[in-house]
């Protein structure tokens, strides 16, 4: 777990991780343990909608083709959405764009005993907006500042925060693509913009760089998670929430009731039940 | 599917309904189909969601304890929550009363491509309202009539609309209430009101017999579950959704750009990567 994490406080660079690493031999060898995690991940999920005393938020990144909607699909959306919210953030709205960044944000972050899962998030308003200059530098600037103290206030109230950058190296972004166009189950999702970010590679790099290591904090950290190989990503981030929210010890709450009362109200719905069956 | 399904236009009596009904031999021979089912649902829900053209809306209702979370969490919550969403609806907050009943139910219709289970509905606009008499019966009378009309409107819109009543004995009921009493990780969700209903018993199958009569539709039909064996609810839950999703015949769309132009630009891409290795 540690492994993947970005320290508080520490410089990151994104080019001392190999974004080919491999967390178990193969495919195969994997396959076991994701499919326990995947599995304790939804007992967890549970005991964390009973014990209804905090919430957890997920926060996912990446550039096109990282991996997002496959690390949901595959992964944590094995959660029952009973208590389980994907939330998708595309280009603000104009309703959006007339607020500050984290108004649409707040809308949505967990209730209690919830897990909401953020796919991208108020991270693009130092992402995407600090690359395309949609805003100018002195106010994207200021946005770090603004994220933590956000971060901080929810992890007060009760969220715990994990935040994942699902790492690919350019050129397995391209055999993404190349399969996209090869298979005419998923050439629907081809989109002109695919290639229009490719250029600001860099950009982003230095971007994501940025943003890990600004607001990678105790109460809400960066994993840096090596995404090529998509079943070990699957394996680390299925993992690191697994231990995480096993580290929370949580437990079934007591009744709220007086279980003596109950019982009595019990025997006698029993007893008016067999009275009905005597008639 | 015809088998459970309230045929429009039909008085039906649940009397007339084995809620021990079995719709395989036992437990085990249901196992491998109902797993087949959860995992054709995932890629059934994948196509609606990749076709974009309309949507699937799932009501439950039952009585306490008659299943609706365990049908959530066992087979209809095996959904990806990325496009599944689940709606639970519970006494209505002091700003929903202001509103006429539709209000807070409208807001959170599935959006096109979208899968949204009610856990609990408009419906109980009809059952809970009507045997409490929280509103004189001038007003729950009219409410059938409104319900049909916009459940047409919806299913005109694109939303298809299946809704399903969980059948239990109240003998069946008795026990699963025994179950919360001995089990530590149960009696959290023991509460006052488990109780509270049951001498209304015959008054909701009364309020539920006219409801499924009068809004069992072609384009909204009612489905009546035996619900006393939860593998075989499981089982005619699973099933009933997923030969409905087949027999849309959906199909993954056409993409969206011209996939020549895409490949230009993708083998441009390739060519520019090969030279930065070159540099």
């Amino acid at each position: 777990m540690k492994h993947f994490r970005v320290k508080p406080g520490e410089r990151m660079r994104l080019d001392d991780i190999d974004p080919h690493y491999k967390a178990a031999r193969d495919k195969e060898a994997a396959a076991d343990e994701i499919s326990h995690y995947a599995e304790r991940l939804r007992e967890l999920q549970y005991l964390l909608y009973a014990e209804h005393r905090r919430s957890l938020l997920i926060c996912l990144q990446a550039l096109d083709a990282g991996g997002k909607d496959g690390t949901i699909r595959h992964v944590l959306g094995y959660m029952n959405p009973q208590s389980c919210r994907v939330q998708a953030f595309k280009a603000p709205t104009p309703e959006e764009a007339e607020h500050d960044f984290l108004w649409r944000i707040y809308k949505v972050v967990p209730r209690v005993g919830e897990v909401v899962i953020f796919n991208r998030s108020h991270y693009e308003d130092v992402l995407i907006a600090r690359v395309q200059e949609l805003v100018p530098k002195s106010v994207w600037s200021e946005r770090y500042d603004v994220i933590n103290a956000f971060e901080k206030h929810l992890s007060d109230s009760g969220t715990h925060i994990l935040k994942f950058f699902l790492h690919i190296s350019p050129e397995e972004q391209l055999r993404r693509f190349k399969k996209r166009l090869d298979d005419p189950t998923r050439q629907w999702k081809i989109s002109e913009a695919d290639y229009a970010e490719r250029p600001y590679w860099d950009d982003y790099t230095k971007a994501f760089e940025d943003a890990l290591s600004r607001c990678s904090t105790d109460h809400a950290p960066w994993f840096v998670v090596p995404a090529n190989h998509k079943w070990s990503r699957n394996l680390i981030v299925s993992r690191i929430v697994v231990k995480y929210l096993e580290s929370l010890d949580m437990q079934f709450p007591k009744p709220t009731v007086d279980l003596t009362d109950i019982a009595a109200k019990y025997h006698a719905a029993v007893t008016s039940s067999k009275e009905k069956d005597n008639d």
